[in-house]
């Protein structure tokens, strides 16, 4: 019998996120953002403040047109409805036309009909790269999850096989985020430490996540390190901004602040 | 001739409060919220900080599906479309299905067709709980409301006795909000002191208050006695916010802040 | 051959934006907008820390029943749908036939198909005020306009002679807003120093801007000069907040405490 050898995993490169955000300032990559309807302010402000260029777009049609001049588009299921659901999968095809990055944020899919429907066939259509947390990798990749709503979750290292086999049969990035974020192509696995346990007091930090890695897509680097720098970013915007912050209220505003003034410097610091 | 009794109006107990506010903290209520557009962010904040699990879901199908799982349904008619019509009707009648209690803001009941009607129909479904300002409970109850806006108020002295009829004839709770609020189940009458006058310069403190209604509708006591504590944790903390802010995008974040480090004392200092 | 005589530009009067303000503050006129859900939340804070009274109401009868008791109404498609659309042009006939004054914030007009159809049937249907970025505003006039997304932008000097040319033809008064702010009715020209470039990275702090000259269109004086001090009140109190502001979390928040706050003093300061 064959000894199965667990995968290395390798921390990310704290020069590398470094310089991926600079790309990202200089290049301001138009983002087309499809998100619920709880986070979309909120990952406008987390994109404009790191220096993209977020835009969103909610007609079928115009969210088709739109792909020729976005550099990359970002899809969430949080609040999807049947109009949400034909804008989806207008713009994700689009996009493939296009050959455009586009990244799928699978929000507590398993527990929910038109979702869990709807997550299956934009697999099929091959997404550049997958987020969730640890219930909805599990449930995307077949296996019975155990959460009981949006934030449940299964830990991430738990999770972590089910997001390779998904990375391999997808052909994607999955990245796992909890309390240590893993991302993952199927071979190579990279990890990030957490952000702040008070991140999970503020509405959709996971969510902007898959926003600001839509945006890092557009980088001329492979998903797997710009997927991993996204999450970095995220994470240490978050521990910095935690460690002044005496509740959630404090923690978001801080949050943007710390994600337009990130230095490599504190990128250093913190990863 | 009977002299007809004023009804007696009892204080909201701190000790009470401060307990119901430990238990939401322990059990941390799936709370789904169908609420407008303007405040659905905010309303998912405030129940994070509280200590609540909000979950917002919109489409018909789905929201049935998850009255199994959620603790209590908050329904908010704000910016009511005919499509959120369908998802409020789908979800209340499934948590009545599940016995799952549930909250009705009417938002501007009265001066608009479509939730005019849509109400009327809630009433008949049996709410567990009504949040309204003075104009919105007196419309509600058949009485000719003032208003000229979603924040327009008859005082709320003026609608305690059309809010113990409405509670009467739904058996529900009812609880007015305004300078002072009032909380009555048709027989006795709790009150809350008044939060601050900065509060009404922040969208969604009312509407976020039956977000956080629902929240403590889950918990094991009277929905009499748990809706007054929501009432008194929003003033509290809005009291104690306002007392170190200088306008209201401050308040909204100290808010947010002081909903997640509400501790007895503070209840106490304040009631 | 003629001389063509370059208009002047007329920078705006202070005390007449102090003026406005406190008359928009004692009558908080009742502001129906229909604004994209980036920013709905945002833009309903806006208003009220000004002391406006907003209203956002989407289903198409509530909006059209809605024009009887608005002050004014404020129109923003840039998250434009079907359903919206119905919305916008019920509101506006309604708007119309109440005699209400509205204004329309073509957000990325010009590039994208349904909203380009919507905002050309919006011009014929004469529009008290317009306001957009020069890319906007030369996309409306006819011309070509070069952007990449929503806050893309010719500069606005470039655009100040297809702003007359559609002022002169629509008979509205159109507010190009960018470095300098310009507002004219084709023929006067007023001019408002810059706000802070740290406003840029906060989403909608242009369409917050539209739904505050909705506002101030309700105030008995002409539109060129309402509009006008809408777009001063917002640079200034932008300005103000930037200069103590580390980042755009923070900006957010001082910049609603201003508005708040906002003095005639300051107004001449900056102004």
């Amino acid at each position: 019998m064959a000894h199965i050898c667990e995968p290395a995993v390798t921390p990310v490169s704290a020069p590398l996120v470094a310089s991926h955000l600079q790309q990202l300032r200089q290049h301001s990559p138009l983002t087309h953002v499809i998100t619920n309807e709880v986070v979309v302010g909120f990952s406008a402000n987390v994109l404009l403040a790191l220096g993209a260029t977020p835009a969103m777009i909610i007609d079928p049609e115009e969210a088709a047109e739109f792909q020729a001049a976005a550099d990359a588009l970002s899809v969430n299921v949080g609040t999807l409805s049947r109009t949400q659901q034909d804008t989806i999968l207008s713009a994700v095809r689009a996009a493939n036309r296009h050959n455009k990055p586009w990244i799928l944020d699978p929000v507590a899919v398993g527990g929910l009909s038109l979702r869990t429907r709807l997550c299956r066939e934009l697999l099929a259509l091959g997404p550049t790269a997958i987020r969730g947390n640890g219930s909805e990798i599990l449930a995307l990749a077949g296996q019975r999850a155990e959460g009981r709503g949006p934030d449940s979750c299964a830990t991430s290292d738990h999770a972590l096989d089910a997001a390779r086999q998904l990375a391999r049969e997808t052909r994607c990035v999955v990245a796992i985020t909890g309390e240590i974020d893993y991302i993952t192509d199927g071979e190579q696995i990279l990890s990030v430490p957490a952000g702040s346990p008070l991140l999970t007091k503020i509405t959709g930090t996971g969510c902007a996540l898959s926003s600001v890695a839509g945006a890092f897509l557009a980088l001329p680097d492979s998903p797997l390190l710009t997927v991993a720098s996204a999450c970095a970013v995220m994470a240490v915007a978050g521990q910095h901004a935690a460690a002044t912050s005496p509740g959630p209220g404090s923690l978001a505003v801080a949050l943007l602040d710390q994600l337009h003034q990130l230095s490599p410097e504190t990128l250093a610091r913190y990863l």
